[in-house]
Formats: structure tokens, sequence, C-alpha cells
């Protein structure tokens, strides 16, 4: 059977009307679907009303005790809620759940090396049975970027990594089609150029498009995981615009072995 | 088979010492089993801290969008995803929902009368069949007092309503006791006597013990509720302290028909 995984990230999140239309076209994808969601600027916004400093380095959260109640609050209640109230609006069954729910995703404290994240979580697992058994009576999971450790700890993580993970965890039992949506059309040989996508990448292309120095910078870790995934039994990964969900004939990248 | 839901308020919930134990305790209870939780003074506290101002009447939310906003954060992220966490922590497999979930319970919003509570949900309907689905595979259903409409808007819900509801929507397939959980030993004939506790009240007795004033004020609404449920299929409804929940032999109130 075939399962579409889907990850949006701020640039849907961020700005309500998109949001809205991509509720209304992923309610359209007919094949079992799971929903991933990162946070948006929505944190950011309520940590600073709330008179805590939102702290970054290299473009990741530090996750204090605060901030981890203030991202669980975001994207675990308003956020997550918000989307599976919607999706039902749209007759969509979905089922709002974070990694603690059904002990779905199991992570740990990323280890300290040079930088210490706080609470951010790193995945060792996904209980796939579990989310098999919600897909098969035909509910739609939606994931928030929140795992757990199993001791009570709840744990901020990366989306992007949460819907590979659970693509990868998936694959034995569904044909898996990881799909992410970004601002962009796909990957590009030319940033500035729309018209530049790669329709279509495959392991010997990467290794010249990296070689060639087409794919770097903050694309190369993203095309790595995506590898990642297809490696572990994903059949196929999809990066583009949100719409590309239910509109095949919209230029997007695809990655296959 | 039987069921038990289980629902607690503030009193455990304000305390992070009796949340814990109650958590160790509910996690030890053998039986398929629901938790139902309330908000406590978190959501309370937390409109402060964002300049809001909590508006109440007759002890009552008067919950407008910005409010929602908050009780959607608190209840349904901040609180329920801890509490999922730590009966994770207790290897109780717990699944945290709102009613928007699994579109598990709808309700409207309040009809304007004399007040409007503004986004104030009042139940019409529980789907009972996910709820089983998740009950006979073995995962802990814990909800959150957040409902929604079916077009998209998420309501804020009593808990105690929640819990009968729930009580009732699954009597049909479950042998059910309703078990609410508060700061005494049970109704009290002296509300300043813990040794006062009524222990078997029946249809009968109620008549009587309403007749001569000994229940009134905030208790009445709570067990015509409770008999409510009883005349809608529930077993048995207990109130009493929260370690009632493992400790049989806690004095507490059985209601029954």
């Amino acid at each position: 059977m075939k399962l579409k995984i889907i990850k949006i990230g701020g640039n849907v999140i961020n700005n309500k009307a998109a949001l809205t239309s991509f509720l209304a076209n992923f309610s359209k994808v007919t094949e079992p679907k799971i929903l991933v969601h990162g946070g948006g600027k929505r944190a950011t916004e309520m940590i600073a009303k709330l008179g805590l400093k939102p702290k970054m380095i290299n473009g990741r959260r530090v996750t204090d005790n605060a901030s981890l109640e203030v991202v669980t609050m975001v994207y675990a209640g308003l956020l997550n809620k918000n989307i599976t109230a919607e999706l039902q609006k749209n007759n969509c069954n979905a089922i709002g759940l974070s990694g603690a729910d059904a002990n779905s995703i199991l992570a740990h404290k990323r280890i300290v090396k040079d930088i210490d994240y706080g609470f951010a979580g790193d995945v060792d697992q996904v209980n796939s049975s579990i989310i098999k058994i919600l897909v098969t009576n035909n509910l739609t999971p939606v994931f928030c970027a929140i795992t757990h450790d199993g001791n009570g700890q709840l744990l901020n993580t990366n989306a992007d990594t949460i819907a590979a993970e659970i693509a990868k965890g998936l694959s034995a039992d569904f044909e898996v089609e990881l799909i992410y949506c970004f601002e962009k059309l796909g990957v590009l040989t030319d940033v500035d150029n729309d018209d530049s996508v790669i329709e279509l990448i495959n392991s010997n292309s990467f290794q010249s498009l990296k070689q060639n120095g087409i794919i770097s910078d903050g694309m190369l870790p993203k095309i790595d995981n995506c590898f990642h995934a297809l490696q572990n039994g994903v059949a196929k990964v999809i990066i583009g615009k949100p719409e590309v969900i239910i509109n095949k004939n919209l230029k997007h990248t695809t990655l296959v072995l």
C-alpha cells in the first residue's frame, strides 16, 4: 500500500492563507498520508512575548526549560490542534500527535559536543506498528516536532528529521513517498532562477552535483538525509512547493536511489 | 470488558508532586482506562503572563479568541504532553488527545442566553468507535478539555462534562466506571467533617438528600450529571480522592441507579 509522508515548514505555517490552502489540498490527497509540521515563527514570537530570550546557534534553537515549555505549547498545542481541527473541517480524519503519544517517536537529549542545544532531541526509534494501526484505521497522523525520551522528558526535535525517520520506519509496511514542501520549486542549479529545477537526482548524479559544487551549503545535509531515507527503504523523495502534493505537473525535484 | 474513566482537576494538576504521584498510581490501574484532565491554574497564569485579562463568570471562563489560544496551548500542549510523557515513563502507553483528534468529541459553541461564554463548547457527540479502537489496541487515551465543532473551530469545554460524555458514549461497548477525583473523600453530609462521607447514593437516596438540603449548591449539578451518566448506561460513578483509584479501602462515594 502507498503512504505519503508530507512535511511542511515555516513558509506554510507562518501564513494563515497559505496554511488554509495547503490543508485543503492535503485533504484531497487520496492515498494514506501523514503530515509532519514544523513550528514556524510562532514559538519565537511567544518566547519574546513571555519576556524570554530566544537563543539560536547555527540556525537551531537552544532549548532551555522555559523554551521547551513554549515550544510544547505552540507546536503540540496551538499549531497541532488548529491544523487537526482544520483538517477535520475538510473531512480528513486527522489525529494530532507528538512523539510521546502512543510512544510513537523515542529520542535522546542531544549529546553535548561543542554546543549544548539543551532539550533538543535526536531520534532513536519510530514505533511503526502503532502508526500503522492508526493509518490502517483511516486516520491521518499529524506530527508536531516534539518527541520524548521514554523517561518523562519531552524534546524539541527537527521536523525534517522526524519526517525522514517516520518514512524509514514505515517503509517495511508501505511503499513510502516522502515529500518535503518548501518555498522553491525544488533543488535549483541557480538559486535565483526558478527555471533551473533539477527534476531528477539519483545516487550517481548526486555525486557529480556535489563534486561540481552545484549542491552545497544548506541544501547538502538535506539531500544527504533524503538519500539516507532512500537507502533505508523509502521508495521516493520529492522536494517542491506545497502545491506539488496535488499537482504533479508542477515542476519539482524527485530523488531516487 | 471493564473500562475506567478517571477525571482529575486542578487539585492534582496544580501540584507537581501530587500529579507525579497520581500518574504513578494511574499507571498501576490494570483495567483499560482513559484519563480526562482539567486545566488548573496554569492557563490563568499564562493569560496573565501574556498581559491578557482572565475573565470568569459564575466560576466559568469566558473564552475570547486570545484566551482560547492560551487554553489550547496549555491544556492540549503543555499539560497534555507532559502528562503523556510521564505516563510513558511509567509504562502506560498513553496517547494525548483533544476532541478534534480523530474527530473524537464534537461540540458546538455555547448558545448565548444571558451570558456570552465565547468559545466555550457544549458536547454533541462522542465518536466512541475510534476511542474503542485505541483502547482495544492497549492505548490509554488522555483527553484534555478542548473539543471542536467540525468546522475548524476549537472549543474550551468543561472536563467533568467531557468525562461523563465519554463514559456514556463507551457504555454500549464496555462496563464503564466513571471516577471523579477531587480534594475530598467523597460527597460529605458535613463539608467540614471528613468522617461524614456518604458511601452510597442511589436514585432514591439522592432524592431525599436533595429534599433535606444535604446535597446542595455546587455539588448538586455534579451529582445530577453523574445520575444522567448512570441513566445512559454507565455502570457506576465514584467520587473521591485521587488515591481511590488504587486503594479501594479509602472511603469514597459510590453512585448507582
